[in-house]
């Protein structure tokens, strides 16, 4: 989140995306002028629907729209149950007992009784508050916005939920292949990054030198970093060796920068065999600091994203948007976005990840020419005024009222039929 | 917070107010049908709060006033601020520069843009959303409800809260100590429980057994018991040391259950020293979990919240409410609680907890005419019922719009000019 008092206007994004397309954005803005909407989340999140929902939402009240943003509260046993969801969802295999299911529906029913969500629009967040509708009587649609990898639910959780999800008027997802079997509209939005934000802006040489220096980095050597959770998905541990293999062949510092999800019993073991592998040149930092992440990623020669496994990667993103040369782990959303070999390298090994090192570090146009080509991939394509366009398009998709006192014309190119990025 | 669908209504007092205090708390609710009140706290609180508002907010709509709840949402630097004004608040030596106060009001500010207040009432809760009010035309009285001790606040910070503070139209206190020099009213309403949540509800003796057996707790001994954060102003030290002292004449298994919170970087020492002093028949427990507070309280023969210092204590609240015999340290709201002797034994050293444990230990009677006052002072004075009445009182007496559709009698007795409860 970002702490400028001024949020940030569309006009902002004209040197990034062009006049024409900010005219664009702002007359589809003007159709909904005074539209009410209200986002529903939870309160404990990942950072990462948090900080999206914060730009988007500001985004769009200086588009006229009256965007809202209300958070859900719960007891511990409540999170306890909603991070099983969460998981089962993404594939664990864990199915809910009744009394589970009591606590969760019965905390929903709790916050229902004291949430006033009169609007014309609700978009309800993630799998904590998808209970919400049952106690409402509509004003107007409402949307279930899905953030989780949807791939490969587990079964059970799954038929339980989509219950609630098939009451709802339309569902967004991040990916085109979350898509299930559902009786009503799926729409698919690839998640975005404020280009803005502190840990996206522009940084001048000396301001990176500041940051990397208060946090102790050399600059000596070329910078091989990757900036993620210590969690085995991530395999911290895979780029450790990759960066061991990588030396043999060419010099550079490594840097880890990561924490321990609070909730990640897994995280404490996978952070301790990283120090047990830390030699020389290996910098691991857990520290909380969006300016950092941003001179890093910006001075790097090379960033990886060596995942196994990954809902999207907005690591990827904010990386490619420094025009960085990134190596990602071929697996979910980073394919999305790396074009392997053209705005950046997918891998699929520690040795692949290390070759790829090496080839980068010995080669500093491919780094630049892959690089320049990231930058302007995320231009295109996964900035907020991409994410606020879509929702506006929404808007204008569910809004019969809309329809008729306004007028809808052909320009709802950016919802239908598929998002505009990328390969599947 | 609790579970169940169906939410505590004011009737479900009435075997332990009696009907006559449920049916003035009805009028009184009655002559604000439909007033709309909204809260504001910050989503990370300690539990206390959060757990207070749930209640609270889920019987003043039995009561038909339309309460709402708001949270706001920040970045984790925001909540490093938002933790050291609070900490700066209870005394601590921190004063905060002008780029601390930049991320303080710059998120509350972003957090405004996206938040509809309209409502007849705004209550703000804690420092977190303080600064909200200057974003706000108002269409109601605006409310701030600290819950912090306030009796020795820093003065840098509290000046610069005091000029949003001044900026209301009351503030709503724990303690009459707490009072500061303000040019706006004061008023003081103590903290309060919900008799019918799983952390107070009644329990049958298997229900206890089970519960204590769960977590291994024997019962062939006495059980003295602390329930309470492991933080060194809860001093579990001192309450280790004093059962040592009073196991030379009696025995007893002493339990302590609390947690570290997260954010309290002494905590981790403070528990570590308890693991070095822990010996035969004294078990520490990190358990979550209400039901084992509430067996435990249920079963103690005696109950200890040893604090050096203390908000209010609701953990004193709590015991007493189950008959405990509580031995409660002589500080902040605490002393407001137990009298001396009567409900309860104040201490204010090891020597004297031990001695008090000992003698409770050999006079079962005593044990019981303590728990029975105890429990007949919460039921008068620190019942969830209570505080809605206040609530009630403060809304009324705020909203001329009621008053004179409505009309106004001498009933306000609750309110003005000092809470109901106890000698200071």
């Amino acid at each position: 989140m970002d702490h400028r008092f001024r949020p940030v206007r569309i006009e902002q994004y004209a040197n990034l995306i062009g006049n024409e397309a900010v005219e664009r954005i702002e007359r589809k803005a003007r159709r909904l002028a005074g539209l009410r909407v209200v986002n529903v989340s939870s309160t404990f999140y990942g950072g990462g629907v948090a900080e999206l929902l914060s730009s988007l939402t500001l985004l769009q009240q200086t588009l006229g729209v009256r965007a809202d943003w209300r958070l859900i509260q719960g007891s511990p046993d409540f999170f306890s149950v909603t991070k099983k969801l969460h998981n089962a969802l993404q594939g664990a295999d864990i199915d809910l007992d009744d009394s589970k299911k009591e606590v969760y529906e019965g905390v929903v029913a709790q916050n229902a009784m004291r949430m006033d969500l009169t609007s014309d629009f609700v978009v309800v967040h993630d799998p904590q508050p998808l209970p919400l509708m049952r106690h409402f009587r509509r004003c107007g649609p409402w949307i279930w916005r899905c953030h989780v990898d949807l791939s490969q639910p587990h079964a059970g959780t799954w038929e339980y939920l989509s219950g609630f999800v098939a009451e709802y008027d339309a569902t967004v997802l991040s990916l085109p292949e979350y898509a299930r079997r559902l009786p009503i509209p799926q729409l698919f939005f690839m998640p975005a990054i404020d280009p803005f934000a502190p840990k996206n802006c522009e940084l001048t040489d000396a301001q990176i030198d500041e940051r990397l220096g208060k946090f102790g980095i050399p600059q000596d050597l070329p910078i091989v970093a990757q900036v993620s959770r210590f969690d085995r998905w991530k395999d911290p541990v895979g780029v450790i060796q990759a960066f061991k293999i990588a030396r043999r062949q060419v010099d550079a510092t490594l840097v880890l920068l990561g924490n321990v999800a609070a909730d990640d019993p897994e995280g404490q073991s996978v952070f301790e065999s990283l120090l047990a592998n830390k030699e020389d040149r290996i910098i691991i930092l857990t520290a909380e600091d969006s300016a950092l992440v941003n001179a890093l990623q910006r001075r790097a020669a090379v960033v990886l994203q060596k995942s196994l496994r990954e809902g999207f990667g907005l690591t990827v993103t904010e990386a490619m948007w420094k025009g960085a040369a990134v190596i990602g782990g071929r697996c979910g959303g980073i394919v999305h976005q790396i074009e392997d070999g053209v705005s950046g390298f997918l891998v699929s090994s520690v040795q692949e990840a290390a070759d790829r090192i090496v080839t980068l570090l010995r080669d500093r146009n491919l780094q630049r020419r892959l690089g320049a080509e990231a930058r302007s991939r995320v231009t295109r394509q996964f900035l907020m005024s991409r994410l606020a366009e879509q929702y506006l398009d929404l808007y204008a998709a569910f809004q019969p009222r809309f329809h008729l006192h306004r007028g809808l014309d052909a320009e709802l190119g950016v919802l239908m039929p598929q998002p505009p990025a990328g390969p599947i």
